[in-house]
């Protein structure tokens, strides 16, 4: 980073479903809350980064930055940035850059999605847009199944059970509990994962992140300081369409973005404690503990026994992942940030991580951040 | 700028109805072009912005960032800019951010629209993504319908008569004749603009910018350099929503965007010789010569009439502008700023200038290019 960027405010609305209200408000009430926890005035916003996959389908809506921009009293020059489920993580890359230009001194990044007020049909085919249109979607794919068969295929590769994997949601749900932001908190044996509806052989439904609808916003800033500074901010991306991939059982543009995270940071992978990785499916979660390399390739589910028996030195998805605060898609990459700020201040921790990724992999945004009070 | 930023190779495709291309070939056609004139190896290029609206709509397809990263051999990090029908200028305007900021050296820009793939009501809700969905569109607006009220108000405040309008298209309908890539290449007398079909009182057929598909791809450098240096890049924001403005008959963006773009590129207005400007309806160009300071309130249409009778200074929308060239919603951005620079190397003028909104004048983009050989 050639500037020091700091986190100076967050906000979120709990994950759900939230039929009363719209996306615009529930893009406020995020704004809200990051303004009041910045303690800054709306008026020092001088650029606004809306990320957003899905509101052309879900809500009629495009143009969102100008939308967004329309909440604050100055209306400052605004944009939306999408890489589908990426969408949050290229939003503060791109929020990163404009501070490290100079054009910006303090940007405000809002991610939010409204994705239960249309039907199952049409959401699950405006997800598939995170896909290839021509080489993914015409075999009738649809995301649920794109990683039933990365499942399929690591469990041949690796001999994962069935039962091994129901320990990540129920990791995931446990730490979701106490996370008055999150959709579901409500703990969850790998019993009752394992027992749950089949989805897409071999995923069942407590495998699977939520239709959610939620907002998150954070303010990022080089004029106003706070303890949490950004200190890595990297992109990466692979094909869209898994038919171009030489294998599904690991995503490049994760350890692709991890070493240039690492070396930007300039921080020792095992100085990590606070991970946020992007649990779409549960063994994406798995998967993404070997590219991030906090695991051996095989060995995810070996972090995840730790995490289950409390014996892990890592914290992972404190918040309780994708899969139970919610996942509205383009909010999810804030969130993820959000919450690894909290708890590297809860827990005296100096770094932790935020890994986001849009697609099966294509395009991977992490960030790492450091806490000034440790 | 804090940078010196260069256009170092531009491509389009003809704009058109192309029935037998994919967005993706039109992506691809474009940026072969781009790479081309700018005798660059695709592995120079370190980052990829798409400019795109409509997507997820038309094509199923998001993640368009690495959609368009994977037609590259080495998939170089990518995201997707959306500002409505100004997402090419915010593509380019982010471009110039992360130059500035040094995360990159040289970045493709690429907008593409496939529009013609879906129906006409598909199309026009679509398009109604640029305005306010809870406040504009349960009016039963369209964009044709805002424009309508826009011109009926423009009218009633400065006695604009239908004839003087009709002027607008016949002048960009005679710059598109010369154009290769423009979608329309007929010359339209004013007399046939009055007389073609009404669309939306008192807009007719031949005022409205037409549904296109389309590429456009432009190459940035700070490593690389060429004749056209980009010397001011500035956004600006307004309402989404045209029932939020206290006025319809001037984009207050365009005015801000503008006077920070000439203070930017330290030049003064009278410099500015050749202009792109966002006529998507006829009415939209009148006030844009006046919102960016090249007429007086309520006489934009007698520059038109000095463009129509070769007697004026300034070159304006010299490649057919969107009417006549075609509007590929988020291509056209990019479309200007190649036609500017033509324009600029053509006449061997100083400064020439790309104007692009995105909305009823929701966002605005500008930018202003030298031409070194001068």
């Amino acid at each position: 980073m050639n500037q020091d960027i700091f986190l100076v405010g967050s906000g979120l609305t709990r994950f759900g479903e939230w039929w009363d209200k719209s996306l615009k408000d529930l893009m406020d009430e995020a704004i809200k809350a990051a303004l009041r926890s910045s303690g800054l005035s709306a008026l020092e916003i001088d650029l606004v980064i809306v990320a957003n996959m899905l509101a052309e389908v879900t809500n009629n809506q495009a143009g969102l930055g100008a939308l967004a921009s329309a909440l604050l009293p100055h209306h400052p020059p605004a944009m939306r940035v999408e890489a589908a489920c990426g969408s949050g993580a290229l939003a503060l890359h791109t929020a990163c850059a404009f501070l490290e230009s100079g054009r910006a001194k303090t940007v405000l990044v809002v991610g939010a999605e409204k994705m239960t007020d249309v039907s199952m049909d049409v959401i699950s085919q405006a997800l598939m847009g995170a896909a290839d249109a021509e080489l993914d979607a015409p075999s009738g794919l649809t995301f649920p199944g794109i990683f039933g068969l990365v499942a399929k295929r690591y469990m041949h590769e690796f001999g994962l059970t069935r039962e091994e994997l129901s320990i990540v949601s129920a990791v995931h749900h446990r730490n979701a509990a106490e996370n008055p932001f999150a959709q579901f908190r409500t703990e969850l044996s790998p019993e009752a994962v394992s027992e749950s509806p089949l989805i897409s052989d071999p995923l069942r439904l407590f495998d699977c992140s939520p239709v959610s609808d939620g907002a998150a916003a954070c303010i990022l800033s080089t004029s106003h300081k706070s303890p949490l500074r950004i200190v890595a901010s990297q992109i990466a991306s692979d094909t869209l369409s898994i038919a171009e991939r030489p294998t599904i059982v690991s995503f490049p543009a994760t350890r692709e973005a991890m070493n240039r995270a690492l070396l930007e940071a300039d921080v020792e992978r095992r100085d990590v404690r606070v991970v946020e990785t992007h649990d779409c499916f549960s063994i994406a979660a798995v998967i993404n503990m070997e590219d991030l390399g906090f695991a051996r390739e095989g060995e995810g589910i070996k972090l995840y026994e730790d995490l289950y028996e409390g014996r892990a030195s890592l914290f992972v998805n404190m918040g309780g992942g994708l899969k139970a605060c919610g996942h509205p898609v383009a909010a999810t990459g804030l969130k993820q940030l959000i919450d690894v700020g909290k708890h590297l201040s809860r827990a005296s921790l100096p770094y932790g991580l935020a890994h986001n990724f849009g697609g099966a992999g294509a395009t991977c945004g992490i960030h790492i951040v450091q806490n000034a009070n440790v």
